[in-house]
This record gives C-alpha cells, structure tokens and sequence, in this order.
C-alpha cells in the first residue's frame, strides 16, 4: 500500500511502479490508483491474459490492463494469389455492428465465383527526413552526392539490420535549401518503420559526415507515414495490393439483389464522382472499414488504417457478368514484430496461417481479398437500394 | 457435437449457430469450428468478460471471441476548455511502444506550462447522397427545392431521432444530372452516423416523392466518411478541435532538451514543407498515434481514425516561449452507442468522466489536448536530435 | 535622344519615360532602349492599334508594344442557356495547332445534336484575410463576432462597390491564433478582384477596430485564388457551369467515329481513375485548352486559366446515345473592367454580343458550351483511336 | 464576293475559305463574314504583322487576325544560375494593372541583393498512355514486360525524333486491369508534348503487338497535362527551377518597407498554413501570374500556366537577412516549336538572348529569377501592410 501511498502524494511517478514491483504487480497499483483519483471502476480492463512482462517491454508504456475488442470471423473466403491459395477465414476486430457479416456476405459472393485474383502489386517501407544546406544550389549538390554515393550509403543503410534492403532512395525532392531524399526499402515479413529509421539514421551519419548536410528530422513528411498523401499513392507503401473478382450476372442478381449496371453505376456516381467532388483520396467505400477490423485483429499499427484508407474502386459490365476490383496502394503490414506478437494477435494470424516469418505477403493477399469481399458487399448493398428504389418509383409511375 | 459436424459438413452456416444454441455457447463452437479448420489454438481470445449476447446484437457477428489491446494512462493532462476544465489521465490502447510514453511526456510538459487550452471551433455529423436527375438543369432546380423545403425536409429527417438536429444541407454540389446534397447534424453524445443516414434517409423519401428524382445511394461520398477528404478540411466533421499550449522557453530547454526555435525550424521544414511537397492533408507529426490509441481505448469507430488524422501543426516562437497548436476539423467522437458501451470501452470513458449522456464536448476537450501532448512531445524530440546534431556538427567543425 | 542617354546613363528608370513624353513616345523609346541593351531586333511588337495611353493607366507598365496572338473561330454552337439562345462564334487566341480545329469539331457536333444545355451554378468571387488573434479561444470569439455583425460588416464593404454585393462569410476556419473568414460576393459584370479586395479591405477597418484583431494580409490564400486549390471545387468561385449535351448514336459513330460506349470507357479510364491515380484536381481531358483561348481574346486574367482547369466530365451511355456534360467550379469571367477593354478583346467580345454591362452571364454560358464543345471533340478523338486500335487487333487476332 | 455569299448560304464552310483564297485573303473573308453574322466591328483584330500563312499552318485554324496584348519589361534583372548569368530585361504581356511594376520591384530588390541565384533541379516531359489488359494480373506482367522491355521501347520511341530521349517510364500505375505507364523524356529546347506523343504512341505499337495489351487513350491523365496535379508536384515535370536570394535586412525595411519577421510571418500564415486549410497546390502568393505574363510574351502554351502555379515558396529570417526562395515543379518551357516561332514571341525571347536552339536553360533560369522577382514583390508588399496595421494600432493603443 505505501506505493499507492507514494503516487498519490506524488513521490513516485506512474511509470516509476515497474521499479518496485513485479509488472502485473506494477499494473495492479497503476489501476487502482486511476481507479481511486478517477472514481471509475476498472473491472473488465484487468481481465487480461497477455504476457504483460514481454508487452511492457514492446508495446506498452503505464500499463494498467488492457481493452476487450470483440472478434469475429468472416469466411471462407477464396484466394487464389501468388502466395495464398485457398479458402481463408478473416478475423475481424471491430464494434461496428454488421461489418463482419457485410464481409461475409462479399466472402461468400465472391468463393462463388471462383475466388479472389489478388496480386501484390508494390513491397516497400519508406523513410525521408529533411535536410538543411545553406542553398538550393547546396541542395542539389547533395542530392547528386546521394544518387552517386548510393552504394555506400546502402552499406552503412544495411549494416543495421538483416532484413531490411535499400531498394533506392527516390523521389528526392528540393525545397529551397531543403533536401527530402525518400528512402525506400524492403523488409520482409515485418512492417519496417522501426527498420528504415534505424536504418536510415544510419546513413545518415555518413551522409553529415561527408557533406556536412545538417539533417533537420528523421522524418520530413515526404514518407509519408501515418498521414494520407499522395505521394503514396503515386509510389505506393507498404504493400500495394490489387484484388478483383467477376461475378456472374446471375448471381449479382440473386445473391447481391442488383444487376451488374447498378454496381456500375453507383461505383461512377460514388466513388469516382462523388470522391473528385469531395477533394478526396479514397475513390472507394469503405476500405478503412475492413483494414480496421484486420488490423486490430491481427495486431497491426491502428494508425496505418489511415494509410489504408486510399485505393481506387474499378466496377464494369463485361458481357453481363460484373467485374470488380480494389486497389490498395498503401497498406503498411507486418507478421512479426510490432503487436503482431501479442497473444490475441497471434492467434488471429494463426488462424490465416500466416504467423511469422515468410507470411506477410500470403497475409497481404489475403487482406486485399478481405477488401474486397467488403467493398463488393457494400456497394452491392447500396447498389441493391438503387434498383429496388428504381422499381418502387417505377411502380408509382 | 453435431453442431460442429453440421459446420464441418457445411450443413450450417457459421452465423447461423446462434438459432441452436446460446452466444457464448455459440462463441465456444464457432472459435472450436476455426480451430479445427485453420489448425490455430486461440485460447488467447476465448479470454473475455464483455458481454457477448449484448454485443453479438450491436457490435460483431460471427463472434468468436475478443482480441485484448495492452492499456495504457498518460497524465496527468491539465486541460482549460469549456468543458473540461482539470486534471485527466488519458487512456490509450495501443500495441505501439513507446507512444504512451511520449505521450505522457507531453501531458507533463503541458501541465507544467498551465494547461492545454482547448475549443471545439465544429460539432457536426454529415451523410450525402447522391441523387440523380435528368440533365443539369433538372439537377439545378433540384438544388433550389432543396434550398426551398429545408423546413418540410428538417421536419421529415428529425422525426427518426430525439438527439440529431438537422442544422443545414449545405454544400449542394452539381455534377451533370448527379446532385450531392451534404446533410449536416448535430447528434448530441453519439457518433451519429447511423442515426443521420436513418434521418437522410427518411428526409429523401420526401424528396423523392415530390420531385421524382431518383437516389443513387444514400451515401455518394461527400460526406465523406472514413476516406481523406478535402471538404472535411474546409467544412468540418464529428468535432472539431482546437488545443494550444505556451510553453515556458526554460521548460522547453529543460524537459524537451531543446529551443522553441528548433521546434519552429522542424515544424516549418517537415509538418508544413514537407507535407506540402507530398501532397499529404496531413500538415501535423502524428495525430492519428494518439487518435488511434484513445479509439481503441474507448470504443470508437477505429475507421474515423483516418479522419482524425487530419489537420495542422502550428509552432511559433514568441518572446522566448514556444507557442504550440494542434488543429484537428475531424474527429467523430461519441461517449454513447457504437462501441462505448462494451465493458472496457466504458470502463476508459469513465476514467475521464465522460462516459454516457452529456459528456461528448468534455471527452473531445480532453482528446484534443491528448492530441496536443502527443504531438508536442515528438516534434520536441525531433528538434532535441536536430539541435544535438547541430552542437555536434559544430564541435567537430 | 538625351532621354535614352539619361536611360543608358542610368540616370532615369524605364519606368521614369512616361514623365517627359507622352506614352507612345515612350514606348518607342523604352523598346529602342531595350533594343539596344539587348540587340534583339523589335519591330512586330512595334506595330499595335491599341490605345497604349490608356492601357497604360489600367493593364501595363513600362509599356514597349504589344504581343500578336493568332486569333480564330469556332462555331456555330448552338448554346440553349438562360442567358444564352442561340448560335454563337467562339473567338479563340492560341498558337496550339489543332486547338480551333478541335472546338469546331465539337460545336459542330454539339449544334447538331440540338445545342449545349448550359447552366450556371453558382456566381462568385471571393477574398479571404489572414487573421491574427491571440489564441485559438481569441480566433474563436472573432469568428462569432463576424458572424454576429455581418450585418455592420456588409455595409461597410459594400460601401466601397455599386456592384458588389456581400453574400456571405463563409467559410470562417481557424487555426491556432489564425483566423480565415472567406468573403463571398457577386460582382455584377466585372470579375471582381480588384473590388472585394477593396471592400475586404474597408470591412477589416471596421474589424481591427471593434475587435482588435490584427489582419496579417489582405489574402491568406483561402480565396483561393489563381493556384489551384479543393475549397474552390467545393465551394465554387467565379462562375460556375454545367454544360451538356445528348449525342445521337449514329452521329457519334459517324462524325465521331466512334461509340458511346468508347467514350465513356475513355472517359472513365482517363478523366476518371487515371486523375484520381494522379493526384489530380481536374478530372477532364483539357478544359485548360479552350478556357485559355478564350480568356486570351477576351481580355480575361491568364493566371485564372489555373482555375478553369479545375472540374469533372461525365459521359454515360443513354438508350444508344451519349450523354456528355462538363462541370467547371470555377471559371473567374468579366465583360467589363480589366482586359476586356482592350480593343482587341471587346471587339471579341462583340462577336458573341456579351460586351459590357449585363453580357457576364451570356458569356458564361457561350464559355461553358465552348468548353463542352473542345472536350466532347477531344474525347471523342481519344475513344476514335481506342475503337481503332480495337478493330485492327482484332483484325490481326 | 460570292465566296461571303456561299459562307452566308452555308454552301462553302469556315475552314473551307482557305481552300480558294490564299491565307490572309481568307482571314480578311472569314472575318468579314463573322462581322456579318455577329454585328461586331473587328478593326482591332485585323491588324496584324505576324506571318498568318505560316500560323495557319502551324498555330491556328479558322483565322481571322490577332488579339493584341500589352507589352511590359521588367528589370535588369541580375540572375546567377548555371546557364544564365547576367542582367535581363523580363518581357511581360499582361492586361493586369500593377502585375509588371510589381515584377519590376522585384528585380530591383534582387539585383540590389546581388542577383537571384537559380537552378533547375528537372528536366522533363512525359506522357502517359492508359492501356488495358484482362485483368490486375496480366496488368502486372504488362508492367514487368515494360521493365523488362525498356531498351526496345526506348529504340521505338527514340526512332521518331532527333532530339527526345526517354528516360525513364515510372512509375507505372496499376489499377485493376488498367496499367498507366509514365513516359519520361527529355526534349531539348521544345516543350515536347507533341515529340513525346508521337515518340510513345510508336513505342505503344510495339507494346501492342507484342502483349496483346489494348491501349485506351494515348494520355491516361497521368502525364498530368494541363491539370493540376500532385504527381507533377512529386516527380516533376517540365523544367523544375528553384530560385533564391538573400536580401539584406537593411534592403527589406528601405525598400519593401516592411521586415524579414514580417515577410516570414506572411509566408508561414499565408501560403503555408492558409493553403493547406484550403487544401491546395499552390502553396504560394501568385507564381501563376508572372507564369503567365511571360508564358504570353514569348509564345508558351496558355494552358500550361496551369502547371507553373505549382509550387511552394520558403521564407526565412537569417542573421537579420531575407532568405527567400521560390520552387517551381512544373514549367513547361520552349524556345524552338509551338507558338515560340511567332515573330512577337521571338522577339520577346530576343529580349533575353534565348530564342532558338541552345536556349531553353538560359530562358528557364530567367523564368525561375523573374518569379523570384514577383512572389518577392508581392509578399512584401503583403508584408509591409500588416506592419503598418501593427504600427498603427500600436499608436491607437
């Protein structure tokens, strides 16, 4: 008690407890003491059964429990990519009442018609701090010096780390005095941030060595990390991913409740109209909807949902039948590290087979399928609204 | 057991367990089934104490269990708004190590300097369907029957709900015979999406009754919900929030190790250059860390993490202070409905005192000096680097 | 020939001339000075007809002759607008090749097919301030001051204009201390910079004053003007228009020689998908072309052709025909003021009766068929070679 | 006469004069006719001295005469770049009072400050074709076929011109089954577009026929031509020219009246912050307007000033000093071809010492200098406003 004592006289600091005591420990007295300066009651957040020790170390800062995300499946769902091939069932993490079972229903759409084609269109992680010279001139002499150093720089780059590859580093845009070189990696099976950072930061030292370039931020928001940009669009993060299904006409009319024209028309009107109006960089429905769910489930960083918002929805009538295809250019993934090794997230990427180290690009295909399926459901959803509508009106007529 | 042989062959559908047997009973042979045919062992998810049957019915289909997101508190965070006016502890859920942390070095700095002034400058929800019409000119005069029955449309719209107020239907953008009325609402404590699609949707019964124009679908992407988007910077979305600090320039020196002109340099060089020259809507280090992890920790709809990601950084030096803004148009919130009603989620929300009716504005003061503290933290850290290479640089010099 | 001394000599400034001899004199001896420092010979732009006296008083200075631009027509185009019926030619000045050729194409179509549908949308033209408080919570009573007081704001604004009329404040977005209230004003025939910048300017008197808030400048790039921006898609600016037309399908076959169906997949997979995978404001194939020529006959501002550029087209395929409309936001146009009192461009303005007082709007329309016009001819050139290339392969297969 | 008596009968059409008359004989007629159908005096329009049989053939259809356009010079201008180094006097064609006195201010100042250092950081001009495949994968082996194929494409394209040479094609953008392709070239002293088109549609006929690929549209949009767009921003396109100069702090407060701090303050309020509210490219005060007024002068393509509004301007206080620096991604620029041949046009590039072969660098450095000169100009004079209000008020106080 006398460290409950302590924090609330203010001897000791919240993240000072991990100090005196063993983490569960430590978590307990953080809890009650919120507990008693909050007034809540903090039942539920202490029913955890993570390693609380290893997530203290990795994922976790003042811990005092954790948070129940409700998880459901949705499936099976049809892959035939380069690296999944097979039926998959998705797990999704969310409190939004009828996604999963919106998912479900594109699932079963789509293992229908023969399955998701899903092809990994782009693999790379991105870091680009800003550096100072003293002009623009000075500039561009060091962005020649990066384009003829680049070999050298890739050494110390990949002196840090094993699975990390400097692919190149491009576009390198100046400002002023200001340089932005985008470095751009592989790195395997992990999401990479931490990667290229240290990576990067390394290179970097040679680089201020050589030249005497004074690096102002790690990151200079060319990345573009965590923000939407369109240069991620143009060049594409993490995983880019295409995915795209042809669904037979009667069967968009029997299980979708629609024609494919209406799908059509909607995808027009919608996403690509009605996204241009609107200033927007998501032409789609709803990606961010079903990268969410993955993504909690599996332990990805929450805030890449944002980077996997963007993407272009293709819909069109091909001799009756509807062809439909998401493309995701920006979907930062990773089956190791980061909070894929939290219990829960384990787990859920257990369940897709994909946990560790070779799975990523299985997992990625999988996520573009999962887009899909959600995508197709709701825009058949809506699509279906249009033609009853047209028909009641028709009706009244 | 036959449950899961009628699974097994197919006999049943996966959401369909709930017509035999009990949620949690359901739950156990859904995870059960998974097993079976993924081969994962998810002992890890089947660890819950939300109520399942309530959440089944709001929240998750095809249930198999919860993922559990490590908990973490920053704070004390003083906040000086027109709401919250005190001392919180801030509840983030995240897997990524090291934000709580920084975050909670930003709740120390703040509360050192005063307090985080906070305003909500926007309190909206918005839904836009797109509408087709017969030719330009008909969707002009369209426009104008809008413009003219706003009463007869508001009376229509707010009789499906207590709590939504239909403030305007404004813009009103036409594109050839597409029509892109943007409903806007407030919706008191909750989120409101789905209360103002049910609002629009009976207000465009009326619509369409009277002028024979034909819904394409109720939503037509201006809206625009969970995508990056232009006019959600201009008009606003959910809360709109404003949080701003004067640090002490000793503060700065001592607890952040570095200068308010530093932190101006880094934010001119990478929040505003930098992003400019990406293209990006996101003019700020890394909002969508700290939306992200008190999402998750309270419920919210973890794909408004994309909007929430929006918004600009301002930094200034002045009479030695630094000054320091962050300015989020875009953040959907709520403290009822949707998911804060799962165990933990309320359990987070009470920790602020914010939980039920009546307490969205506080819950969106404090979000936005969370934001504040996060954001103010890392851009200190990146000028202290920036600073420390420049006194390193010269001491080689 | 002692004043081109004195200017070789550096005694007197070019722009100095003016105050010994009268204009035309002037020029002469500037272009001769020119001619001598630079040895370029100059004698076409020696040759002009335009009053140089007074366009020295409202459109140039230092004044050494005038540039020649090929002048050409269009038409006719049958134009059925509300301000606008009847045939119409289109004065083009442009030396691109093919440009004039390629409108006449399209009037020629569009007039068969029964004429341009055209509509004006919205009527604007903006001014928005920077404006410096002493914080977000200072930002946020000035917003609600000017919206309290538009009514004392308008009467001073207005004060300055017979023709200006304050139609609203609105956006007002703030950001920190700033605060950026968008003044939105019609303008009667002129274009209307010049005017609400001087009646921004009075109502920010009345501001400063009541207030004391401080104005940084007298634009802070909300306007938007002359870059591209999505506040003016949204919002609109200048005159926004809506053309269209209904192509028979036999007379797009055989004047167009092509298909509706061509069109539209051109439409789709170019304006469309290929400018959201750009990052692009201007979802059409070249409204920039035929809104720069005529603004160059007609005396309009060049640097506004960066706002024309911005809009949609939509094509659909109708019952066999094609439906085809252009949707400009923003299209700043004048009849009276500026450059339309140059000879040259009112006597282009003559051509299509729109000189002067009242012809704003006609203009407008004539603007938004001749737009449609160059874009239907454009695209159906693009979707000529589509179905080209589609024959010939299929020839060879 | 009995040619005006067809034209009025319908019997003969516009373009079909020149088929019986020589050239300025045609224009005489056509303009005539116009004057006939239009009741408009075309005076002006018929004095021109340009060579209209060779504009005929190369710049316009349909003639009948010119647009005049007032003639401004600004300067000397000092610039120190790596192909111009010298004074230069700026021709100007503008009908915007104000817009050359600005410009010149603005070279006063620079060259005052010892002259605007300039760089050209890109060089390019691309095209991009849009290109069907049967769907996302084969759309993949399609890009790979590219890569893999450059060095045939590149002897295609190469094949049709002497003086482009394809650099690059990247990135190439895939969206479902379509692939968008970016042609990069270099294009000696022409703007190029019609060297690159030519170039990529004789390297898409190999394409085609050795993949079966179906090429759509020759541009897919995502060149960007014309359009604003962000891809031009990230990869550049045209010449991309940064400009800088330091201004002495004396300099600044004698002769723009105003102070570093405030030219800062303006910059960072202004076309920092305000621009990203506003969310636009232009992250500057009005590049687009000397853009223009030289575009206009020296025979540019007026559609292309759309491009030059691209860009950010950097301001920063040092030891006391202005450093001030403008970055233009996006000029599209020619002293050989297009309207560049017209006598006015090449007088103007005269002016400079560019015209014709050899030229363009030069030009474009002097571009970069003379939008140094205006966004110098203006932004001081912004500047010097919001000192004054500053004084005054602080006199009321």
């Amino acid at each position: 008690m006398s460290l409950m004592d302590d924090l609330l006289e203010g001897k000791i600091k919240l993240y000072e407890i991990e100090r005196h005591v063993p983490v569960d420990e430590a978590v307990r007295i953080r809890r009650e003491f919120i507990e008693r300066v909050s007034g809540a009651r903090l039942e539920h957040v202490s029913h955890y059964t993570i390693d609380m020790d290893r997530a203290s170390r990795r994922n976790i800062e003042n811990p005092i429990g954790a948070v129940q995300i409700p998880l459901g499946v949705a499936g099976p769902l049809r892959v035939r990519g380069e690296y999944a091939d097979g039926e998959y069932y998705v797990p999704l993490a969310t409190s939004e009442g009828a996604l999963v079972a919106s998912v479900n229903r594109g699932c079963s759409v789509i293992t229908g018609a023969g399955g998701a084609s899903v092809r990994i269109t782009g693999d790379s992680m991105t870091r680009a701090p800003v550096i100072r010279t003293g002009s623009a001139a000075e500039a561009l002499n060091l962005r020649e010096w990066i384009q003829e150093n680049i070999d050298a720089i890739r050494e110390e780059a990949e002196s840090t780390t094993r699975h990390g590859k400097l692919i190149k580093i491009d576009p390198i845009i100046v400002a002023g005095p200001y340089v932005y070189p985008r470095f751009v990696y592989t790195t395997g099976d992990s999401m990479g941030m931490n990667m290229v950072t240290i990576a990067t930061e390394k290179a970097l030292e040679l680089l201020t060595e050589e030249t005497g370039a004074h690096v102002i931020a790690l990151s200079g928001n060319l990345c573009t990390d965590k923000k939407p940009a369109s240069i991620n669009l143009v060049e594409g993060r993490g995983k880019s991913i295409s995915a795209e299904v042809t669904v037979p006409g009667e069967m968009v009319e029997r299980v979708l409740k629609t024609t494919p024209e209406a799908v059509v028309e909607v995808n027009t009107a919608k996403n690509l109209l009605g996204s241009a109006l609107a200033g927007s960089m998501g032409f789609n429905a709803h990606y961010a909807n079903i990268i969410g769910a993955i993504f909690l489930a599996t332990g990805q960083d929450e805030a890449h949902i944002v980077e996997g918002s963007l993407g272009v929805t293709v819909a069109e009538e091909k001799n009756g039948d509807l062809y439909f295809s998401v493309n995701l250019p920006d979907v930062p993934l990773a089956t190791v590290g980061g909070g894929t090794g939290l219990e829960t997230a384990s787990e859920c990427l257990d369940i897709m087979g994909v946990r560790g180290s070779g799975g990523v690009h299985e997992f990625a295909e999988i996520v573009g399928g999962a887009v899909l399926a959600g995508e197709l459901s709701l825009m058949g959803a809506l699509a279906a609204g249009h033609l009853a509508r047209a028909h009641s009106e028709l009706g009244r007529g």
